[in-house]
């Protein structure tokens, strides 16, 4: 991955050398970094896969101070939606506890977040800002820990945006293309292959589920005969994507457990999965906890003809909706 | 696969300009094949996955007649345990049921079974014979199926075997190697890698497991959480045989559902996975419904280490066991 080891080690000899030393005299103090959106579950893997996308994402401006604490100087784009108090900001929040971690609670950080992605969305809004701010800080401190890393940081501020520290959004935003989080017990968390020329339609209707929610809707306990079921598609879907087999990715991405529960408060769920079938698609479900929905496609053509039907039928029906055509992304969060 | 389309042609055509013709002239009327014992569920793909080892495996000898109908000629190294009745043994009926399928009734054939693997082990006993006699038809018939063509006439075997029409052992008895059943409605069976130098210490310990009974044993209902467990570790494993990566199918090893409560048919169960995990196993579990238990190793000492230290244990508690020590099959069944 990333981690450059010459800096590394002269970050360390520098730290041992003169705790005091507040910032490496010969690195950057300040970075932009743009993280991306992600989608979660990726139909059949609940809680376990997840896969990144190039647009939308959100961005953090980063500058190192000589005063010593986290703060957030700005925040754009969230319609006054998000905390500005460092405490309770995912971004701030998990850079702090990244510099617990690496010990340089001497070092001041202030954070603007521009939000370019909607909030509640289902795609991993909050991930998008975390990852951005931990790969920034991470950056500025000389890429002192990999991306696989930083994953349990980033799990920090999950808990603190939506209640619990899932890792299937911030793990494909911080390693790029899809991932699969085998266990969290201890964390393992696994890259998976990105079929070339892949696109992802997403589709934003513009009503409200919160993950809290969403979460509660599903029963704890379910059938062994759907679960075995579910199992078989997850690795089904693994097998393609190793496999680059579309067909055999399509096929697989079915959630007999989730979906029927998750669907009902989504608007137009059903007719939207028929246009993306009907309309080229790979497969079809519910980004995260939705009420986003994305279509997988073989190009970028076919994505941007589902999204569009799929808004004019949201239009329909009077509901807002805002769309995304991208790639997969494959390498995850990016300086700018 | 090993499907032949210039003898099909030759066949189909053969059988359109005279379909009273019994057998194809020139074409042997006589084939001996091994099929292969199977490993399934592969500890946490329970009813997906399976694999196929080259020992132990059962034999039939199969002989064209002009005689329409299918009979049992004789059984060896049974002890008298399976029915000669040609619509109660497994062999025979699916056999039957192929001819049906491929309107061929007019075929007489006699089958000899020669059972080399225990019954009623975990090992696809029923299933290494089913293959055996399908595998034997199909080549004798000019390999008129596909191996995967194969599947559902080898799962009415199955069927009759155990009340349960499952493909776990069947599809990699037929296909060799690691095999996915991703969905029996529609079934969709697909052949993964199988990584190099990989061998399976097996030991059947020599106590009375039913199918039937192991399966009553397992709970209807399961927890969401443990099903979450479960498929992060089925989709590590299909990972790990793709990347070749020994540690994560070793991680990926574990079930939290099924294991829990068969492994008490087994006895000295947990003190062989001990026996297996400090000796070198990539990973340690429950063949199919048990009681054979089985061990992936890197390499055949590994192996055969394993196999004889449980062996001895396995003594030591006053019970009588098989070892069987061998590579996985990479390739199906094969003519002899």
């Amino acid at each position: 991955m990333s981690n450059n080891i010459n800096s590394n080690e002269q970050f360390l000899k520098s730290e041992k050398n003169d705790g005091k030393e507040k910032v490496p005299t010969s690195r950057d103090s300040r970075v932009k970094v743009f993280a991306p959106a992600t989608v979660a579950n990726v139909v059949c893997g609940f809680d376990v896969l997840g896969f990144a996308v190039n647009e939308p994402g959100d961005e953090v401006e980063m500058q190192l101070t000589d005063t010593p604490g986290v703060i957030i100087k700005q925040i754009t784009g969230d319609d006054g939606r998000l905390p500005l108090d460092a405490a309770k900001n995912t971004v701030s929040a998990s850079v702090q506890h990244y510099l617990q971690h690496i010990n340089r609670l001497d070092i001041g950080v202030e954070i603007k977040l521009h939000k370019k992605m909607p909030i509640g969305s289902g795609l991993g809004s909050s991930s998008a800002s975390t990852v951005a701010g931990l790969f920034a800080i991470n950056k500025l401190m000389g890429d002192l820990l990999t991306p696989t890393e930083l994953v349990p940081f980033a799990m920090k501020g999950e808990e603190l945006a939506c209640g619990y520290g899932h890792a299937d959004n911030v793990a494909p935003a911080l390693l790029g293309g899809f991932v699969l989080v085998r266990s969290y017990d201890p964390l393992d968390v696994i890259s998976l292959p990105t079929p070339a020329g892949m696109f992802a339609a997403i589709v934003y209707p513009e009503v409200d589920v919160p993950t809290k929610d969403a979460r509660q809707m599903i029963r704890s306990k379910i059938l062994l005969k759907d679960a075995v079921t579910q199992w078989g598609n997850v690795a089904g879907l693994v097998s393609g994507l190793f496999m680059n087999d579309f067909d055999l990715i399509g096929r697989s991405m079915k959630d007999v457990l989730v979906e029927p529960t998750r669907s009902i408060l989504i608007p137009g769920f059903e007719d939207m999965r028929t246009i993306a079938m009907e309309n080229g698609a790979i497969g079809f479900g519910i980004s995260g906890s939705g009420p986003s929905v994305f279509s997988l496609t073989k190009d970028e053509e076919t994505a941007q003809k589902i999204t569009e039907l799929q808004q004019q039928h949201l239009t329909n029906l009077n509901i807002n909706s805002k769309a995304f055509v991208s790639s997969v992304n494959a390498e995850g969060p990016r300086v700018l």
